[in-house]
């Protein structure tokens, strides 16, 4: 399992008129933790676009505990329970300041040949680059 | 059950660099069509609202087939398809012109006293209107 | 001087937590409003960029003078005060149901080659579509 | 004059099919300029909003000169070029890594009060925070 935490900041726009942030914005929020968990294993999703491999997103689940706030330090922690084959599976949970957990979930990439528009296995350098958590795979 | 389908042309800045629609937008057209089921139902949301009663959501899942494109004409379809009680579960299909299946979802909405912060029951106004879908509920 | 009006209706999502929709929003209604606008003369954004002519924003400009808020229906008048020669220019003015002004402003675009990244002049579509509106340009 | 600098990393849904952040995104960037630069005096927006003053913005003005890209961390230079009075004028320059100039700005925000919904001049908590900027006003 890979785990990392990164940090967001709620911006003003991202709150709706019930003064929490919109529902929709915790998808935004869940991608700046995959690419922060993406850069701690040494690549770039930017650098794995550039080598031709797109990871649209085939699966969303969000279940919403507590409402996060304007202004609030949010902590983004992401995991990845299971080694990447031909998909990659993300689970996210996200604290305030305080500790309190306000929502969790899971996204479900795929792989895609951008030239040929096409699913494909992980490529090599995201094998690579988790091979030292499942030495075994 | 309650089905209603309204129309959303996807925005320019619904993209993003894929070229599809980002995949945290389509919570927003999931709103777009819930909202249009309740003014079909003789209500609306922002009388709720302005009533009293808000309704965050509580769980959010999305399922993505196909990508939606720029300029594409959308029909959401919304259903309800149980009494609302304590909460307001609300299915969706989204497909392009052509009739294709392009994204599935479902959101649970809860209901909640905005004075006292507190889930509550669906409020009779809510129930009135669903009435006809559920006779003997 | 080209003129079409659209409307959109305020979204939950687009709102923020003052109650109205967010400053920022405005530039995707305005990016409807012109969308539509060239629509209206037969042709497509969508198409210009498919024939290889993008369209970025050099320049946006707007004030703000009353609130739009949530579920309000707005209408987006856009117009082209000027022959387009090496830059769009668009002008908006949304106002509400009731007749009330409450942003203008105004958007100009560029004309770019996107195979070579280059500024170029209307292309010669765009130069026919709005030839009715200007004879002798 | 007061000045302050803070930093943001574009996300993915920040940008547009064009490969570049959409146009209306800047506006959100300013707000963190603004935001961070206001904490920079000892205040939050938050805080001000607590106390019954809003700052809706009046006029927004963006001059864009070159795109800024995904993945790339932007630094967003505020400055607040006169007095607060009656109202609150940012300026902003974004540059990328390459201290390349992308956008530049102004945002005039004026001071409401909440509950009357009228405008009012700068609170005296805004006027203290600023006196050391401004010794002889």
């Amino acid at each position: 399992m890979i785990v990392h935490e990164t940090q967001v900041r709620v911006r003003y726009g991202e709150t709706d008129q019930m003064g929490y942030v919109y529902y929709g914005k915790y998808a935004e929020y869940f991608e700046v933790g995959r690419t922060e968990l993406i850069r701690s294993l040494g690549l770039t999703y930017k650098a794995l676009e550039e080598s031709g491999i797109l990871m649209p997103v085939a699966d969303l689940q969000i279940k919403y505990r507590y409402p996060a706030k304007y202004d609030d330090i949010l902590t983004i922690r992401t995991s990845v329970p299971e080694h990447p084959k031909s998909s990659f599976l993300t689970q996210y949970e996200i604290s305030n300041e305080a500790g309190q957990l306000l929502v969790s979930g899971s996204v479900k990439l795929a792989f895609v040949d951008a030239a040929r528009q096409r699913p494909v296995r992980a490529p090599q350098s995201v094998l690579d680059a988790v091979k030292p958590f499942w030495p075994e795979s």
